[in-house]
């Protein structure tokens, strides 16, 4: 086996596949990347045990081959090399790794004890790859870091005719993504969240439509150059669309870059253990305020309001920063007060919607 | 009082004091600022215990006022503000900050309770402070992070007549540096690393000259526009210069950047215990070779060699990585063998010399 190619496509490769490969696995085998040498270029496998990466590099390839090396070891070897084109060999079990001055043999070992990864599936949908990498991006933020519902731990993707919705919450807050496609099923699947952190970050990487794809209990993300599959959890959400009020007293329109930068200055004074911050609305105007045990910040931010005229809301300082997060440029906020949920959207991206629930106070 | 300063200058100010303001510490008053609206500008005063800071920055200033106020808060509360303008005042027992659209209320305590903070010494030398913070930066790093020898946790300052010299090592490694400075005094003492780490950053920003004084167990800087007073460690140095020896068998030149490189790309394949790399000469050339469970690196430089021909070394690469360091161009490395300590200075900076010893393999 001979292999020429150049470091930067493969150390990035790498890169990607190491953010996957477990430093330490009670499966060990897991600890490794699968490289192989075939007609098609250098292919190189990864796996968490929960989420599978294949990453096709184009290579120039002489002769076939396929060994196991320790993923962490090779990412750094690679990242580190002095030339800009790799050679890789192979001497009995040992990789050869050249680069202009510098030489490195790995041990290896042999390929049958890992795991073969499947990544067959019928293809339920074709879409572009950034889009899905989007509509998984903006929701992600509002999944549970905690045990309380193991659920809530992951994204539901859905699969509706005429579109693919995201959805995450922690059961205090949610987000949705709505993306326009042409689809003739009807699935739902709960992916975890800390798949859904690398598979954002591939998808941001690939150009073109990939197919997605259900086999079994594992979603299936495939295109030029790289195939994922991704275990699924059991079960799915529950009925979370009746927390979204479908009618509001008031509605406001506002640059989301000053509410963030806003609510960053004020909540440096907010209560430790609740981060509250008050949202007070009048007339073409908003006071954000926080009060705690050093003192008290106030905010006064223009806004164009509709509907009803005064209102005060309190909440997590965190929450609604995290559903202002996506939000490029104009949110629109719709409150039906203190009791009820928020809802905070994109004007420029209807796709996106988020719940806050304001402190009850 | 009424105070006003641009946002940015203030900032500034805090941020260096916020480094050494603690989070908590067992005297509580201690996380606090004191702030004092002076004639002179806005005057700050922070302390670790171990190390007391006093910045004074201009700004216009009407009436005098001294209070103190939660150190990191402030700092949070001043980063974020909108305007490129900040006003102080105070109202009642409440420091008043506003800056644009933003106003904040901050709690502030009486300054009775803050410890004295004293820079009253005779100057014992006058120097340029940045020189004095290279002489510090460039042997920071062979300080101990152990308690093996406490006294080597700091950074040894000497006075010698005509020059000034820092030293650090921590048992298995030394570096020093000479400055030259029209001395006359003859005096040593150890300044704990962690202040030097301070006291190089605050040297780093600071123009001209300034003061170097001793008074009683502290060491006093002070220059336009700041005052430190370190706490000094009891007891000092070992005697280190015989370490140093005196002659060598084989003096190499070698590109300081390249020697690093290759070291970080070697290192990947060392033993995890030792994280030995050889050092193989021969006439004229270099081989980097480390060699542990995973497999070999080599990595082959030309390098500038006077004196014996080869000569085969062995080193912990964080050890001689360390030690290079501070080399901005060319290295010069002096060997006596693998029994020997070695010596690297900087032919660019005659005053740096770091020894580090071989493993014994």
């Amino acid at each position: 086996m001979q292999v020429r190619l150049p470091k930067r496509t493969f150390a990035e490769a790498l890169a990607m596949l190491e953010r996957i490969i477990p430093n330490r696995a009670s499966n060990p085998v897991l600890t490794n990347l699968r490289i192989e040498a075939t007609g098609e270029g250098l292919r190189l496998q990864g796996s968490s045990g929960e989420l599978d990466l294949e990453l096709t590099v184009p290579a120039e390839v002489d002769g076939e081959a396929v060994r196991l090396v320790p993923g962490h070891l090779i990412g750094q070897v690679v990242r580190n090399l002095p030339g800009e084109l790799v050679e890789l060999g192979l001497e009995g079990e040992q990789l050869i790794i050249d680069s202009g001055s510098f030489s490195t043999q790995l041990a290896t070992t042999n390929p049958d004890e890992f795991p073969p990864l499947a990544f067959d599936a019928a293809s339920v949908a074709r879409l572009p790859a950034r889009e899905l990498g989007r509509a998984l991006a903006r929701v992600r933020y509002a999944a549970s870091g905690e045990d309380y519902r193991a659920i809530f731990r992951g994204v539901q993707l859905e699969l509706h005719p005429g579109r693919l919705r995201s959805v995450a919450s922690d059961g205090f807050r949610l987000a949705l993504y709505d993306l326009p496609l042409a689809l003739e099923v009807e699935r739902k699947f709960v992916v975890p969240a800390r798949s859904v952190d690398e598979i954002v970050r591939v998808l941001e990487r690939t150009e073109g439509d990939l197919n997605l794809g259900l086999a079994g209990a594992h979603l299936i993300l495939a295109a030029e150059g790289f195939r994922m599959a991704a275990s699924l959890m059991e079960g799915e959400f529950p009925d979370y669309e009746r927390v979204i009020p479908p009618e509001f007293a008031l509605e406001v329109e506002i640059d989301a870059a000053a509410l963030k930068d806003s609510l960053k200055r004020v909540k440096v004074l907010a209560d430790r253990n609740n981060h509250r911050v008050d949202l007070v609305f009048g007339e073409g105007r908003l006071e954000v305020v926080a009060e705690g045990d050093y003192g008290r910040g106030v905010e006064r931010l223009d806004v164009e309001t509709r509907g009803g005229g005064s209102m005060v809301l309190a909440y997590n300082a965190e929450y609604l920063e995290g559903a202002l997060g996506p939000v490029g440029g104009k949110a629109r906020l719709r409150f039906s007060g203190a009791a009820s949920p928020s809802v905070i959207q994109d004007v420029g991206d209807e796709g996106y919607l988020a719940v806050v629930v304001p402190l009850r106070v």
